[in-house]
């Protein structure tokens, strides 16, 4: 490894380690330092099989336990936007205690250092655990480091009996997570000049039938294992118009729908046709939910041994791709997702704290 | 004058000159050239007085007859667009005739051989005549020649009694214009993610209401002078969305609004913020058109001269400025208006003799 790899030292305290994390700016595709360092780190302590695919490092114990778990995060952060950007790392004193300030102490390098925190403490954990610690999460899926793992090296990762996702939750496990799918609706006319439109057909009034449907759409609430998923159908674009002097022969309205995981891809397809019947409906992605399988010995055993409250995930998350790889999944991490991606990025200290205790519990 | 502008033969038949307008590419603000050819070539003449206001050309008879009369053209044409491009242009035989193809062909070169030979041969036409090719028409209204005369030198064409605007009609009279109002119609929503929609306001949903009444206007059909105008309200764009997981915060519609030209500027502009009532409407641009003014003497007697039919114009055109300067202003010139613009502009070459043989029919 080249001499300027940046070094993480896994004793430091999770809020001081969270800020070092930060400070290593992985923003997608830019992640090799920081995936170096937390190889070297991970290696360093001399106790876990660690595998390097790509910027995704994967270590795990081989103790032998009757049950395996699988703590995960990804590594990059999305661009930061703001000027003056949200970097170094700033600890703020505030009414309620301290908060860090900085791109990723959300989303989600808090839950790295979390995950790098119970790594370095518990040499004998009371579960096999596999650390996970991944690529471009944050960009086009084809780059993601965990679809790589499931690509390329699944037996890392398939053999767990449940699997715990760091992604902000603000230190609430949220069960599951719904499905997403997009799609075009697409209506064509005629081109006319804008003065003689009875030449042609506009294209964007046909739209107004799509916009309508929409509008009355009343989305369902599902319930599945005991989490309440609140689906929704939205327009998320609408584009046409080729010049302010012709009528449209095209517009193009997308629309994004979020399903519940009791819905398969297909169901979920269906389901769109079916309220754009009569439209012209393309299909660009579709990646199903995850059931939030609470019910499952493993999954039982954590929501009981942490004591936080229980939600169902609104989002699509990664945890989609351990479902698929049949492994059930949650979300459990510190900070507020709503604060994912923002300008004004920050995550109260004590969160940090709460998370890695509850998993030292757990894991213990 | 530079030894490299080109030259013109005002004593070539209308078909040649034609070819060797078109053969001069003259794009808008390209236009300095064929201006240069314009003006010597009149300059030439030795019987007419005229100006250079950048590059468009004023030429007039100074007989003291009763009567004068506006021949006028614009020089500019779109670009050329196609590949291979249109020009230089080819003559070629049909089975209803040759057949001049290339760009400006329609658009309106045919119209400027017409005038200059109509110049050429009429060292005493029986009206005064002042003879009009200005630049920059095809293009924001700002680089408009014609515009520039109104503003810089009015008394070069106010004192006329009537203008023959040579834009192509297929060798029809089309009397006066309708106007042309362009506004935006805004919503405005909140953002938030697309999984928690209850948590924004979705902007493209609201303008649902915008197409729906788009779709359910009728637009009025308005007599003017005699002549029947079709109005027209109709969305030219719409635009709205951040990403594909954003509930969009904004999206805006483009409305284009042709009036017959009984309505003032106000009156339209009263007219569409009522159709959009409740929403913010902003107006961008908005020209007024021109009645035909085919009761006033000097027109009934183009009309009555030429014996062709009689239209309204549906499109707008610079007769509107003429109307604006007090000169009631027809549209009469060779060549189909649906070909204007287009990769396949070529025009009948009897339709440049028919146009030719009618001026002189009526200032001979």
């Amino acid at each position: 490894m080249a001499a300027s790899t940046p070094s993480l030292d896994l004793t430091d305290d999770v809020t001081t380690l969270t800020a070092r994390l930060c400070d290593i700016p992985s923003v997608s595709l830019e992640e090799a330092p920081l995936a170096d360092a937390v190889e070297a780190a991970l290696r360093a302590l001399g106790r876990l099989e660690v595998t390097r695919i790509g910027n995704t490092v994967v270590a795990r114990t081989e103790l032998g336990r009757a049950e395996r778990v699988v703590l995960a995060g990804h590594i990059d952060t999305v661009p930061l936007t703001s000027d003056p950007e949200n970097l170094p790392t700033r600890r703020v004193a505030g009414p309620g205690g301290d908060v860090l300030w900085g791109r990723g102490t959300v989303d989600m390098k808090g839950g790295v250092a979390v995950t790098l925190r119970v790594a370095q403490q518990l040499a004998e954990p009371n579960r096999d655990v596999t650390y996970v610690f991944y690529e471009a999460e944050e960009i086009d899926s084809r780059y993601n480091g965990l679809l790589h793992v499931q690509e390329q090296a699944p037996e890392l990762v398939e053999d767990a009996d449940f699997a715990v996702l760091l992604e902000p939750t603000d230190a609430r496990i949220e069960g599951g997570c719904k499905g997403t799918l997009r799609a075009t609706v697409t209506t064509k006319g005629i081109a006319s000049h804008s003065a003689r439109p009875w030449k042609g057909h506009n294209a964007i009034h046909d739209a107004a039938d799509v916009l309508a449907r929409l509008v009355a759409y009343r989305p369902a609430t599902r319930e599945v294992d005991g989490l309440e998923f609140r689906e929704a159908l939205n327009a998320v674009g609408i584009q046409g118009g080729i010049a302010g002097n012709v009528i449209p022969d095209r517009c193009v309205v997308t629309v994004n729908y979020r399903y519940a995981p009791s819905l398969s891809e297909s169901d979920a397809e269906a389901h769109v046709r079916g309220v754009f019947d009569g439209f012209d409906v393309e299909v660009h992605d579709n990646a199903g939910g995850a059931r939030p399988g609470l019910h499952l010995p493993a999954a039982r055993a954590f929501v009981e041994s942490l004591g936080v409250p229980v939600e169902a995930k609104q989002g699509w998350t990664d945890v989609a791709r351990f479902s698929a790889m049949g492994v059930p999944a949650v979300n459990f991490g510190p900070g507020d997702p709503n604060l994912a991606h923002m300008d004004d990025e920050q995550c109260p200290v004590e969160q940090y704290g709460a998370c890695e205790a509850a998993l030292l519990r757990w894991l213990g």
